[in-house]
């Protein structure tokens, strides 16, 4: 379903190293979509064997996600080398605090720390079914 | 719809202070459904009257957003300072690239640059239906 725009001379980035650039990097955002309107939330994630997973207290994360299709992104931005990326994965949530699946032993392999203060029990985790990315430099 | 987490201690910001950090950043994310998956794209907006707006080729976010809900988010975190943030828009997408209503003229008014290369002929807007922010502090 991702379409790079088609005017753009936009470079793709492999799997092999979006999934490197997820595994360098610490805060993402996650978007769900609740009562058909999407909603974006930074978190401070963890990577394993391909599965993105963060740590979460009760409220609209942990309420929508298990089950739902879900995005996760990373990007930066240097002006000094002119250069830009973003990663995109696509996927489900899994609810992986005590479930036994797969997904959720991966997911439970990784250790976010989260960066905002409270009591986040909780361990959401996101079954990827695509992950791409995108590279652009400014010329000039 | 958004629920602050009920456990931590997170700070709300004001929608003034939510518009004023939107007045002083260039690059933010917006969210938008396609066939029931979320997905997220990294855009360089600009930002008039309560309107986010930015420039787009054909593809994926013209095709998906005009009369959808989506969102859009900032945020940034400061590891010296220990504090982050993130405001959140909620709303729903516009062409604004010739339409003549009020969102779309209130676009055209501001002049988002896209960093990545490409024609981008069209403008997107949102009409925001909430904007809302939390920041927090790590303590230690």
């Amino acid at each position: 379903m991702y379409e790079p725009d088609p005017n753009t001379d936009l470079e793709e980035i492999s799997e092999t190293d979006c999934l490197d650039l997820l595994e360098r990097h610490q805060i993402g955002r996650i978007a769900l979509v609740v009562d058909g309107q999407p909603l974006i939330f930074p978190v401070n994630y963890g990577i394993s064997h391909r599965i993105i997973t963060f740590r979460t207290a009760h409220g609209t994360k942990l309420s929508s996600a298990p089950g739902s299709n879900v995005a996760f992104e990373i990007d930066d931005y240097e002006p000094s080398a002119g250069v830009g990326w973003s990663v995109l994965v696509q996927g489900v949530g899994v609810d992986s605090t005590t479930a036994l699946d797969d997904v959720s032993w991966m997911a439970r392999g990784a250790s976010p720390h989260p960066l905002a203060p409270g009591v986040r029990i909780h361990r959401l985790a996101i079954r990827p079914t695509q992950i791409t990315g995108r590279r652009f430099r400014v010329s000039g």
